[in-house]
C-alpha cells in the first residue's frame, strides 16, 4: 500500500482538529483512499502546552524548516494564519516540491497570485477549501461539480461572528455594543474583533469566491467593505416591519463583463432561505446559468468543521498522487492563461434598492424637503414609515426606495444631511429583494 | 490542445439540456479544462422531432450501437433512464473501454454493483452526480470534500413531485387527489405518478446515498418505502398545530454497525431548515462526525439543473484523462474491497416518536381505552388534541408519543383498531424532532 506523508504547520485550534481526524478516522481514511496517509510532523512555536490530545513527542518540532525540508513529506498543511511567515513557508514548501493545503483566506486574498503561479511552475497543488465557509464544500462545488455553469451571482453569509451578533440583536432587540461584549466573553468574537465586524474577513473570502466563480482576478482592495458595527436595534426593528432581515452579505455579481464585489449589511426578505441562516452558521447561495440557484449551509468555522475541509483537500491530493493525476484541476478552477481581468464596478455605479433612516426634527414639511431632494436625483420612494411622534423631538423617518444608483443616493443624502431639520447623519442599508 | 469526445444516449429533456451546455458554454468549458470537449454523437430512437435546438444532422443516429462502438468516443452519457436497454448499453460502453456518465438512479439502485464491478475491471469511470438531487452536488460532496467524515445521518427531500404536492396541500389546505390532478396538468407529476408519489424514486436515491455515506451496500428492496398518497389535509393541519410540517423524507442512519434506510412522510419542526424547502426544490442534510450538519439545496430536477450535474461529471472525467488520473476516486467513494455489508435494521426495530390520528366514536371512555392499550406496550403520550366534538359523530383524536419502538406501536394499533369505538384505521406518521 502506498504511503503518503503530511506535515502540519500550526498546532492551534484547527491544527488540533486535523490531528483529531488523523487519530479518530485513520481507518476510514484508509478504506476510502486505499493508501496510508500519515501525519509525520507537526511544527509550532509552542510544543509544550497540553492540548488535551496525545501526540508522539518525536513528531513535534518548533522548527517549520524541519517540515518544509523533510524529503519524506508530500503534503504541507499550513494552519498558521496571517500573512507572514505563512507566505514564506508556503512558497518554500512549493519550492521544495510539496503540495500545500491551507485554510488561510487572508494569505490567498492578498498573495494568491504569487502562490498559485509558483505552484504551477513547480507542478504542485495548492488547495484551500477550508479558507471559505469552514466545513461547507463551496470551493470544490464551484471548481468541480458546478464548473459547467457561467455563474451570475454569489450571496454569502461568510462571517460567523457578525452573523452571531446580528442574530442576537434580531432575536433580543439588543444593541450592537452589548452583544459584542457578550460574544467576546463567550468566545464568539476576538478580543480585537475588527477583522470580523468590519467585514474584512468576509471580504477576503469574497475575493476568493468571485475569482473562482467568474474566472477573474479580484484585488482585495477593490472590494467595497462595510461592517456591522453601525447597525442599530432600531434598523433591525424597521427592517422587520417591512418584511426584511439584516445580514452581513458578501455579494458577487457578473454582468456585461463587469464584476460587482461588496461586503455590506443587507436587508433580505424574511421568507428567503438565507434569512434563516442564524447564529454562527454560514451559507452561500450561487446562481449558475444551468443549475439555477444552489445553497450550501453549515458550520462556517470551528475546530472540527474546518478540519473536515482541510482533510478533504489532503485526501483529494492523495487521490491525485495515487492515480498519477496531480494538478488535474487548476487552483482557481480555470486554466491560468484563461483567467480574465474583468473590471470591478465602482460603488458609485451600482444600482440597488435602499433603506434610508433619517433623523429629523418633528416639524411640518420635513418629509416634503426630504422627498423633493430624492426626487431631484431620480430616486423614487417605494414605501415610508413615520412612527407616531412626540412633538419637538427628533424622530426617525424611514424610506424604502425603488432601484436607484448609488451615486445619486450619495448626492441626495449629502444635501439632505445639510438640512436644518436633519439631526443625525442618515443611515443607509442596501436591499436585495430579488437575489438573481 | 487535447480533444475529448462524448457521445449521448437519449435525446429527451435532460439530453437536450446537455446539448445546450455544449452549445452555450463551449468557451467556458475550454477555459476551465484546457482541453477541447465535443459532443460527437447523439443516439435516440426519435431523431426527427423538432426539439427547438439546432444539431448537425450528421451527429444524430437512431443506433445506440454507433455511439457504443465509435472508437473516437471517450465518454458515453446515458440519459435513457429505466433498467433496459440502459443497463445493456452501459455495460457495453464499459466493455468497449468508455467512461460513463449517467443520471439513472433506478439503474444504479438495482444494478450498481454489476456496473461498478465491470467498470473497475476495465479501468474506466462511472459517474452519476445527476442521479440524486438534480443539480445539487451532493454525491461529489460525500465522495470528495466530506470524505474525512464518518457520517451519522442523511435526511433528504429527494422527490420534487411529492414536495410540490405536500407544499401545495400545506399552503392551500387542499386534499392530495385534487393537488395531484393539478400537478399532472401542470407537468409536475407524470400521467402514472406511482414511482414518485409512492416513494420509489426517493428510495432509489436513498439506496445510493446511504451506500455512499456509510461505505456499504444497501439493497433497494431493504428500504422501507411509504409514499404521500395517504396524507390528508387534516394531518397537515394537526401537524401545524403541534409545530410541525410534513415532508417526504429519505432517512439514512448508521448506528452500532446497523443501517436505517427508509422513505416516509415525516413530521419535522417548522423552524427546521428542511421545513422551508418547498415546491420542486430538493435538499439534503448530512451530519458528519467532524463537519457536523451540512445542508445542500437546489433544483432537484429539470432540464438545465440536471444537465449541469451531468456536465460536471463529464468535465471531471476530462480532467482525470488529461492529468492521467482516471479512476482517482472509486465510484462509491470507498475502495471496493473495503465496502461493508452492514445489516439494514428491520422496521420493527426502529425507534421513533409518532403522530397517531384515531377516528373514534364520540363516547365517554374512548381516550381511556386507547391510552390503556398504548400503556400496555410502553408507549407514553407526549401530547394530545381532541377537537371540540359534535355528539355521536366520529371524531379525530390525535396523540403525539414519546420515543417508542415500531414493533410496539404496530401491536398497540392492531389492538386499538379492533375496538368497537374505532371507526377507521388509525393514521401513523413518524416524527423526527432532533435530526441527529
Amino acid at each position: 500500500m502506498k504511503e503518503i506523508k503530511a506535515g502540519l504547520l500550526g498546532f492551534g485550534t484547527i491544527g488540533k482538529g486535523v490531528v483529531r481526524v488523523f487519530q479518530n478516522n485513520a481507518e476510514l481514511l484508509e478504506k476510502r483512499l486505499g493508501a496510508r496517509l500519515t501525519l509525520a510532523r507537526i511544527a509550532d512555536l509552542d510544543i509544550t502546552t497540553d492540548r488535551g490530545i496525545s501526540v508522539a513527542p518525536a513528531i513535534l518540532t518548533t522548527s517549520a524548516e524541519q517540515v518544509l525540508t523533510d524529503p519524506s513529506i508530500d503534503i504541507v498543511i499550513e494552519l498558521i494564519g496571517g500573512y507572514e511567515p505563512a507566505r514564506s513557508f508556503v512558497l518554500k514548501a512549493i519550492e521544495n516540491g510539496k503540495h500545500v493545503v491551507t485554510a488561510n483566506k487572508a494569505l490567498l486574498a492578498l498573495h494568491g497570485e504569487e502562490i498559485f503561479s509558483a505552484a504551477e511552475k513547480k507542478g504542485v497543488q495548492v488547495m484551500f477549501e477550508a479558507a471559505v465557509g469552514g466545513g461547507i464544500p463551496i470551493i470544490s462545488a464551484i471548481k468541480e461539480n458546478l464548473c459547467a455553469n457561467n455563474f451570475r451571482s454569489i450571496f454569502g453569509i461568510l462571517n460567523g461572528t457578525c452573523n452571531y451578533i446580528l442574530t442576537r440583536m434580531t432575536n433580543e432587540g439588543a444593541e450592537f455594543a452589548s452583544v459584542l461584549k457578550d460574544a467576546q466573553a463567550k468566545g464568539y468574537a476576538e478580543a480585537d474583533p475588527t477583522f470580523d465586524i468590519e467585514g474584512v474577513d468576509a471580504a477576503h473570502k469574497l475575493a476568493i469566491l468571485t475569482a473562482l466563480c467568474f474566472g477573474t482576478r479580484v484585488r482585495f482592495e477593490d472590494i467595497y467593505t462595510e461592517g456591522v458595527s453601525q447597525i442599530s436595534a432600531l434598523d433591525i426593528q424597521f427592517a422587520r416591519q417591512f418584511g426584511y432581515k439584516i445580514k452581513l452579505l458578501a455579494i458577487g455579481k457578473k454582468d456585461n463583463g463587469e464584476i460587482e464585489a461588496r461586503v455590506q449589511p443587507t436587508m433580505i426578505p424574511l421568507n428567503y432561505p438565507l434569512a434563516d441562516v442564524d447564529g454562527v452558521f454560514n451559507a452561500v447561495r450561487l446562481v449558475g446559468d444551468f443549475v439555477g440557484p444552489v445553497m450550501l449551509y453549515g458550520h462556517g468555522a470551528g475546530m472540527d468543521a474546518t478540519a473536515s475541509a482541510v482533510m478533504g483537500d489532503v485526501m483529494a491530493i492523495v487521490r491525485n498522487l495515487d492515480a498519477g493525476g496531480a494538478g488535474r484541476t487548476p487552483a482557481m478552477g480555470y486554466q491560468r492563461q484563461n483567467i480574465a481581468a474583468y473590471p470591478v464596478k465602482a460603488m458609485a455605479d451600482i444600482v440597488s434598492q435602499y433603506y434610508l433612516r433619517f433623523t429629523a426634527l418633528d416639524k411640518p414639511g420635513v418629509l416634503a424637503q426630504i422627498s423633493s431632494r430624492l426626487g431631484q436625483y431620480e430616486i423614487s420612494i417605494a414605501s415610508m414609515i413615520q412612527p407616531e411622534q412626540q412633538a419637538g423631538e427628533a424622530v426617525p423617518i424611514v424610506i424604502m426606495t425603488h432601484e436607484a444608483s448609488e451615486a445619486n443616493i450619495r448626492k441626495a443624502l449629502a444635501e439632505i444631511d445639510q438640512l436644518e431639520v436633519i439631526q443625525e447623519p442618515t443611515r443607509l442599508i442596501r436591499i436585495e429583494s430579488e437575489l438573481i
